[in-house]
């Protein structure tokens, strides 16, 4: 927790901030070893990041008083993920990877070869999801929230979300044995297709090439989802 | 497992392989539903790569018959890692990430944030260590193993190992807040250093500085060493 993330409604009209759930607050204990007077770096969900010194902290609640919050979070990056749904755990932690990485825009896609059982996972729910995400913010300094869509269906992302997302970004597919390796360095508008353990299926990259992405590699080694997903957006970005 | 990594010993003259380690036996049978006929994909430790046919799968035993194995591994990475020794979870999850990557050699050193008690860990014991390694050139279809050094103290690292390290590489330490960039696509040989969760302490880094590394950054987000760490391989190279 490198960010102590604060939801709006944390906030009073005097600039303080007041947090009360265990996690952040047993963090807050242990790791961060506070005691009141120190000064730690705050963010308002979605919004400005600065100091705060920290008034009180007892096992329900922490009082912090507010500094002017004056810097903006760092940079998102220019891409929406569609990403295979992996299976629960690495979900997760894919979740918080991407996050901390800067990701803004997240589509969960079903393919052949993801388990129909993977939708069915809690992990799925939103406030779980939502969980992850925090954590990547805190982690990465970040105030600004993913957006995640679940797409349940191939066929229908392809036909009617697909085009939209196509329109103003440059589609690229992360697929084994494509001819062209991935760039690197880039700064245009991404729409960055990663398939699931296993890869899409032939037809999935037909389908998704027809679309207009272009199929790239990561060289010949297989790569775990995660690792993969990181490699890449460190690659292209 | 996307390669069956074949022990020399687990070979006969005869051209068969024999397997009977329940984590391997237990993967052909509950992920690859193996059953005899099948070719799968097989590797031997620091040799070659190629195709064997599954002769016999018991709970006790697999026997494979190998064809010609003619395929050499993937290239490797340039580079030496030296890593701050992370807490052991993330050890454990960052030697397989790094191993599917195609890194040869790690060192994990000690320095001032890294905490002592990490080096008590089990996760330190060869046979672990080795467990990990094995789990990333299955994945990536890898057979060569890394070297895994471990460095208990920071000093003797510098004034003991570093100069030999930097004879024939470029050294760079992975630091916030350097002006350098982290460099893309390098094909040069390279010392990399990772620092621990928290970071490198100054004077760490004046050291590491004044033995001819440069410092760079991978930006203002701050991320967990694993993802940091694939982050910086896959740009780097």
């Amino acid at each position: 927790m490198n960010l102590i993330l604060l939801h709006p409604g944390e906030l009073d009209q005097q600039g303080q901030a007041r947090i009360s759930d265990p996690r952040r607050l047993a963090h807050l204990r242990e790791v961060h070893r506070a005691t009141p007077g120190d000064r730690l770096t705050v963010g308002v969900q979605g919004g400005k990041m600065g100091k705060a010194q920290l008034i009180e902290l007892t096992r329900e609640l922490a009082i912090f008083a507010l500094e002017p919050l004056t810097e903006a979070p760092p940079p998102a990056l220019p891409v929406h993920l569609v990403l295979a749904l992996p299976r629960p755990r690495m979900l997760a932690r894919t979740l918080e990877h991407v996050t901390a990485l800067g990701v803004k825009d997240i589509t969960l896609l079903h393919t052949k070869r993801v388990e129909k059982s993977y939708w069915q996972s809690p992990e799925l729910l939103p406030e779980k999801i939502h969980q992850h995400l925090v954590l990547g913010l805190e982690q990465a300094r970040d105030t600004r929230l993913p957006s995640v869509v679940l797409s349940k269906g191939f066929r229908p992302f392809i036909e009617e979300q697909l085009p939209a997302l196509l329109g103003e970004r440059r589609g690229l597919v992360a697929h084994p044995g494509m001819p062209m390796e991935c760039p690197r360095g880039i700064s245009e508008q991404t729409l960055l297709l990663v398939g699931p353990e296993g890869g899409f299926i032939p037809w999935e990259v037909e389908k998704l090439q027809e679309a207009g992405c272009q199929g790239m590699h990561l060289g010949p080694r297989i790569l775990r989802v995660e690792t993969a997903v990181t490699a890449l957006l460190s690659r292209l970005f």
